[in-house]
């Protein structure tokens, strides 16, 4: 553990726009093999429906079904995993959940429309998808947090009704992710996973409904067949790995901040942990505590080769350089860990989520804080933002003209039309001027 | 012209469904060799920036420059073309300008946080994207109205700077594009187009700057170069051949009718114009208008093969029946040419843009109504929007825990952290518990 050594960057050097560069860079790769694999599964679920559907599940995920209907957990199963956990995790799921409908339920958007001088009705009309499907991963990434981040803004949203998907590979639940289905308003559970699950949930089966949008996370297989339907359904962001940026003025405890960017790292060995400070002392006294705290983390090998890789500790002439470096990555996470967080920021222009202050842990916004642990990854937070009740809804556009309206604002498409030579969009619009 | 037949559907047939599924079925093909020139455009702009953009659009646009200088026009050119304008058609284009800019602040998203009894402060910060690129195709299909829908909304929503790209093959500038980017607020253009525009604003270049999202319509190079910029920058929605869906009580001039399917068949041979109407009768008045008016059409030959391939009459029971069918379908554009619309709307579930009333005729939205022109096409109004003000605004979430805050909700953090089998994040939200 002793030879772990962090890169140490410092925004006066000559060459750290491409020393930070480097750190930075990620691609994702697409793996030709994986396209092949995943296309010929869509092509056959789509084809032959349940009985693809449970061959593959029996293939990949080592059960031996004979039909769909065995794949499907009913609503009471739901409710008794509820029932039956112990009680600090029912009442954290429990108080997680109702913080997160809280801070979701201000999301909502709602339709608008106004009326002109001429009677002229124009507005907005918003109304939710009607079913959406939930993709959670089985095994060890089987995280009942994302069932509550997915499910929940849907449900606020309106979603009429949520099938989630969770492979079960040898058969084995998760009793927390099933509790917290049952918590977030899923209506109903398919045992499926894999490009099999995302197939099943875009062209429908005889038994899987047919949803209009997919969400959630998955391995490189359910990632290929999500970017591989979108058109047919909406999806969510294919999400690189994890990050955090932590701008600290030096004062938080070492320890924390260490911990902090090690809650980022213990993710996967992709994962990114980045400190920025002004303050040289501190950076040392940061890298004293990783070095101390690592060897007692139950995850310490990913964690280690995390930080070894893409970890970079920068040290900046001062707060605003900081703010800057910030936001020309827009990071995923960034935690202020200063006195006045709120005097930052203004300052900052990207980020998918902002921790303020030193209280705030970044680990209190993957559970429980309210605000969705979905987040734009990879700098994409310059130009998206994190899954929401929005993400659930959709707007169509209400245009209802008087005749005076049509009569007045037919004479302007109409020079407008001709101008591009589209008499027919120009004979259409004259046809409702009076004069 | 007497033999074009337009394909009838009864509601009551018993393979209603399957003749529907016929007439709507459409795929985009992606083409393997189209791929490969793009990668290699792609690439080539990445490594070589300038230069590359130069030599190809000297190559495809047949132009003789020899650097990027040449190829950008200044703002004062712009605002020449504005001056210079035939004075109706001016007048229109500042008319349209004013009315889409109007419907579009409406569109505008604030930021928002609340305060909980510990002191905890949960939030949303709205910010504009720094910078975006628009594309318009030149030749004929350079629409003006196309850069007053996608520049305005990008304008409105406070981006700082909004570049425009636009090919101009033998030099050839259309002055209604240029009138129409300075009237929308374009900051810069560049007389470029292809998979090498889309290049140079994903990667920048030394004279391009990089941008955080390209949006705007284009060929199958350019469609194909923005999917594969994808996740680089964002981009708006890849868009499939234009429909109409117009549900008709009987009661409209078939000539209105007729010539409102034409609008939508003159866009090209694969756009879609469906009637749907419970009245046997108009749906025989409307093809005779369609015969009688198709030979007076400048664009004659477009709408007879579009209407021949694509076009459907459909008798329905009724009106809700009629509704049922276009939710099923989620069109583009919906007309309901009806007495009462706003009986009607609450039943209406997915549509791109709903046009209310006999007077409301769907040109009217192409061009100055006010709401976009640019919709979802192809059902995925099932899951998508209008394109809109919030898609140049993006949300970071706000999470400030107060010390109390921090200490109550660390206790519900750390449980579920410790189920997950992730203690660096229970241990990062423990060091923030006070007892």
């Amino acid at each position: 553990m002793s030879e772990l050594s962090i890169t140490r960057l410092n925004s006066s050097q000559d060459d750290f726009k491409e020393q930070l560069e480097k750190i930075l860079a990620w691609e994702s790769v697409s793996d030709v093999k994986v396209n092949h694999i995943v296309d010929e599964i869509l092509a056959e679920v789509k084809l032959n429906g349940d009985a693809a559907v449970v061959n593959y599940t029996n293939r990949f995920d080592l059960t031996s079904v004979t039909t769909m209907a065995e794949l499907e957990l009913t609503k009471e199963r739901l409710a008794q995993a509820l029932d039956t956990l112990p009680e600090d995790q029912r009442s954290a799921l429990e108080q997680a959940a109702q913080r997160i409908r809280q801070y979701h339920e201000k999301q909502k958007s709602d339709s608008w429309q106004y009326t002109e001088a001429d009677g002229t009705m124009l507005g907005q009309k918003v109304t939710p998808l009607d079913r959406v499907g939930l993709y959670v991963p089985g095994g060890k990434a089987a995280y009942p947090s994302s069932v509550l981040m997915n499910a929940i803004p849907a449900h606020v949203a309106g979603v009429k009704e949520i099938i989630m998907v969770v492979p079960t590979p040898h058969g084995e639940l998760n009793q927390l992710v099933l509790a917290a289905a049952s918590l977030a308003g899923v209506d109903r559970v398919f045992t499926i996973g894999g490009a099999q699950a995302v197939a099943a949930l875009a062209y429908g089966t005889e038994t899987v409904p047919k949803v209009d949008k997919i969400v959630g996370p998955g391995n490189i297989f359910v990632a290929t067949a999500k970017r591989a339907v979108f058109g047919v359904v909406g999806i969510d962001m294919i999400a690189g790995p994890s990050e955090i940026l932590v701008i600290c003025d030096g004062k938080t405890d070492p320890d924390w901040v260490a911990m902090d960017l090690f809650s980022q790292a213990e993710h996967d060995e992709d994962a990114q942990s980045i400190l920025v400070t002004p303050d040289a002392d501190f950076i040392d006294k940061v890298e004293t505590s990783i070095r101390r705290l690592l060897p007692t983390m139950e995850r310490k090998e990913i964690i280690e080769v995390s930080l070894r890789n893409r970890a970079a500790l920068i040290l900046v002439k001062d707060m605003e350089q900081a703010i800057e470096i910030s936001n020309s990555i827009a990071p995923e996470h960034l935690e202020l860990s200063v006195e006045n967080p709120e005097e930052l920021l203004p300052l900052v222009r990207h980020a998918g989520a902002i921790f303020m202050g030193r209280h705030t842990a970044e680990a209190l916004g993957d559970y429980c804080a309210g605000p969705n642990h979905v987040l734009p990854t990879s700098g994409t937070a310059r130009f998206s933002s994190p899954l929401g009740v929005y993400d659930f809804q959709k707007r169509s556009s209400l245009i209802m003209f008087s005749a005076d309206g049509a009569s007045k604002t037919g004479k302007i498409a109409s020079v407008l039309a001709r101008g591009e030579g589209l008499t027919a969009h120009a004979r259409s619009a004259e046809y409702r001027i009076k004069d």
